[in-house]
């Protein structure tokens, strides 16, 4: 059913983070992208089948800099793909999972995203991702 | 060089988040396994080519107690499979990032393991593994 797309890291610095990473990774980032809707700039790694994606806030009131005056910079979420988003949000609100949204949100990466809320997930934020074919 | 081995989370209870997991992987775990040297309970999922290793304090003195005290249940850290992990440990010191360590340890799933220190990683806890063969 699911693979693990990506984990998202919340930083500070979106150009000091690629340079820790692609140091640690060996190999820079293949992609940039501003998500103007959620207020953030993205960066795409490739680590064999698993995408790291460090996000920085481009607005104070972007989620990722509420996040970061919270709990610092980190583990952000983890995105889960999904063939069918909607079939498995309605799936896991039935299941008792608390859904961020009643309808899938064009995310980065080409994907239609849905969250769910991490206090029934053992506070984990969850992304659920479809890729837009 | 690297794969996405697993995702560790830290919970305060292994049954309830095993049913939680579960529900949401559509599948239990397909392991359980306690690490006496670092307190801890472990219990394995398999999705795709990753694992999610949940992780339970056996003492309060354990690091996952403490970790859960500071910073609540989450993510915990992200593990790297390497093949040699003496070489990437040496190359990610020149680098500049700091050890927690200065030789592998035995860690849960028949690896050796070594842990990069989050001050210099974005506040990521970084797990290198090598395969035990």
């Amino acid at each position: 059913m699911m693979n693990v797309e990506h984990i998202g890291i919340a930083v500070k610095e979106l150009e000091n983070a690629e340079k820790l990473f692609s140091a640690l990774f060996q190999s820079g980032p293949y992609k940039r992208e501003i998500v103007e809707s959620e207020k953030v700039s993205t960066s795409f790694f490739q680590i064999n089948q698993t995408k790291i994606e460090l996000l920085e806030a481009t607005s104070s009131d972007s989620v990722i800099a509420s996040f970061i005056e919270k709990k610092g910079e980190g583990f952000h979420h983890i995105a889960f793909e999904v063939e069918d988003i909607v079939l498995e949000m309605s799936r896991l609100q039935a299941e008792g999972f608390t859904l961020l949204g009643e309808s899938p949100k064009k995310g980065a990466d080409n994907k239609l995203v849905c969250f769910l809320h991490p206090k029934n997930t053992n506070g984990i934020l969850i992304e659920l991702c479809q890729e837009i074919k």
